[in-house]
């Protein structure tokens, strides 16, 4: 049986999706038992020249055409953000098209909503590339791992940021210098809010949550903090006390149901499994009660990588199609679960402070921290000269508010000169 | 709608399925909105203690009963080994009934007639456990990285002697010492032929390279050494060089389509993304054409690990009940691929040697190994008692074949008291 595609958008994953299905598709008929034709492109620029060969004709900048055209099963849309990419994605659906996109805020933002359009239609909507680009993740949290209760994700799931965090670990570079390379290299975009602070990060997040837990997630039930802060200093520092710091994407669904969703810039022991995760890799752990903890690691963007995710969700649409069994299953979500209070969240942190050198004055501070409910675990002064010295506090659990309050106290403390970062930890006590 | 299970066999893996869909129901009938019911088990030992509850009125030892129940929709065989578990699952199929195993001998070497009888018979035939326990990884082989041609595998499948070897590396033991701790523990068979003779692993193997590269592979295509010969000399000896010594099982599809298959104990660099993966974990590294390197990683055996991805294949069989869709997509192999000559498979070597310790000797070596060609990187000589050296030598990529035939002039050379080992190494040049 031969499925018709059409594909909206040629950047980066486009020509990519389209490489794999055009070099590989002896293999992908003979594993399939069916041929994936691709029969209209949609590209704002249809004449630019591409790296991947392929029949002019199909090409046209008309996007209502390919989504009115009845011989096309197959919609996939790559041309991300979320106007018009929704549009064009519930057009899809309504023409009784399945729909397979890597679009991340898309889904983060409308996926719920979209999901009850397939399933209502009856058609696929598939969105593996949209995570973590060419690693399994979705499908085998949401198939192979069925039976667990997912209890905590862990996550480096944006490429840009860990591409810096690993520069200015090995080259003891501050941020800015990093980022500017990075953005040279084409590793970061010359507006890199996106990826630097944090927002790429909790569209993944929000989409792993929801598969996870089973809940509709909002980005805004998301705490989102971005690299900007962390500095060579905090790194060298992290270092030495056996930590790296990482972009971390977090869920957790704690005994009473209620969910923690976070990412943040962390220290994570030398040991960890995402410890070692470097350069553009991604990579996620996964709590579960039966599997245990299973780790999925590759790499996260790129045209290649994303398309590989983006042909295996072209291929289960094509299955469903030719099987006749398309817009199953359909989620059945909780009944919206509670996110937990943020504050009340609890953590463990490491605080980098100039303080004024005088006898007494880290026993002043350990006291505002022992007030306000912070219990510490180490306490390590690195350097002075004379007048200030860099202190680092490594607290044990402690919430949010918690932590808050003492800083508070700190802000109006004349001993204390500067808080230079609050940092978060996660990890067993190194 | 429910979906009538069979569960045959009550052991490890057994009890961990059952309990897994026991205390996980609810979540897994909200996520399928399926009732899994298990109707009927069947047990050697009907009236045993089991640490899990369950309805003793379904429990016998009588399988035929079960096989015959026509209200049984999905046979789940948890007793291992061929006999009787072949006969069984065979029936079963011809019982018109999906059939889900954590079997690997079974799947390794009867695989590939079982899936025909499966194909034919209209009815799935799933083994997601027979691998790497609790890790999603035959799924996402071949659904998520469909669009995969995949160049090689490598991976740390058996949990056995990834705990052996860390433990001799951690504690500077020899094997025997450790092999006897870990019966001890539980980790090691009293026979623990399976695991440190490789077995277990080239059993892993064939099922993953079938999937990987569409072919049905033959136990006796994998080369295979276990890990008795091993010793804490040459652990510590790797160490020296930048080196861990893992259990590697190996799949690699050359350019001219050629297979290679191959388990053996393997220097790994130590930034090698499976150098890290220590006691009972597994873990395998995918190389796809457009995905890149993908790892999966997590617990490859236990009760919880195994039921998990056992459950996860009950799931997958009872929607393609539910859907009328069982038994596809039929799995369309190659014409036969050839696998490549043993002989002719290059790797590196570290040989370890006790020679002669007179001037020129080391000259007088390095010249074999040149006649025979096979290109030295490094030797290292460690240590003498005057009379008798020790010596590493590491070798470039070179053939089976040609370090046979060096090691055979050794063999009859009186300045070459002893060859102690002689191992594999993968990965860059260090």
């Amino acid at each position: 049986m031969q499925i018709n595609i059409g594909l909206i958008g040629l950047g980066t994953v486009g020509s990519g999706t389209l490489d794999i299905l055009r070099r590989n598709s002896t293999l992908l008929t003979r594993r399939t038992g069916l041929e994936l034709n691709v029969r209209r492109i949609a590209t704002k620029h249809p004449h630019k020249k591409r790296s991947v060969p392929f029949d002019s004709a199909i090409v046209s900048s008309d996007v209502d055409a390919l989504l009115a055209d009845p011989s096309i099963h197959v919609v996939v849309e790559l041309i991300g953000g979320v106007n018009p990419a929704r549009d064009y994605v519930l057009r899809a659906i309504a023409n009784g098209k399945s729909v397979v996109t890597a679009n991340k805020e898309l889904i983060a933002k409308h996926g719920g909503k979209i999901i009850d359009a397939a399933a209502e239609a009856g058609v696929d909507f598939l969105f593996e590339g949209s995570v973590a680009g060419g690693i399994p993740l979705l499908k085998p949290l949401r198939e192979s791992l069925v039976g667990n209760h997912i209890n905590k994700l862990t996550g480096i799931v944006n490429g840009t940021t860990n591409f810096i965090l690993t520069k200015m670990s090995r080259e003891h570079h501050e941020f800015a210098t990093v980022l500017a390379e990075a953005q040279e290299l084409g590793y970061a975009e010359t507006d890199p809010t996106a990826d630097v602070d944090g927002y790429d990060a909790t569209y993944k997040l929000a989409i792993l949550a929801a598969i996870a837990f089973g809940t509709p997630v909002k980005i805004d039930d998301i705490y989102r903090e971005g690299i900007r802060g962390v500095s060579a200093r905090d790194i060298e520092n992290a270092r030495g006390l056996g930590y790296v710091i990482k972009l971390v994407a977090l869920g957790r669904q704690h005994g009473d149901g209620q969910i923690e969703l976070r990412v943040h810039p962390t220290l994570l022991p030398v040991e960890h499994p995402l410890a070692n995760v470097n350069d553009v890799y991604n990579a996620v752990l996964v709590q579960g009660d039966a599997a245990g903890e299973v780790m999925f690691f590759g790499r996260g963007a790129g045209g290649d990588p994303t398309g590989s995710a983006v042909v295996g969700d072209i291929v289960e649409a094509a299955r469903n199609i030719s099987a006749g069994v398309s817009g199953r299953p359909r989620p059945h979500y909780h009944p919206e679960l509670r996110m937990k209070d943020f504050a009340e969240v609890e953590t463990r942190f490491c605080v980098r402070m100039q303080v004024v050198d005088r006898p007494g004055m880290l026993a002043k501070i350990a006291t505002v921290f022992g007030d306000k409910g912070v219990s510490l675990q180490s306490i390590v002064q690195q350097k002075s000269d004379g007048e200030t010295a860099e202190v680092f506090w490594m607290t044990h659990l402690t919430s949010q508010r918690a932590m808050g309050r003492s800083l508070n106290v700190f802000h109006n403390l004349d001993a204390v000169h500067e808080i230079s970062s609050v940092l978060r930890v996660e990890g067993d006590v190194a």
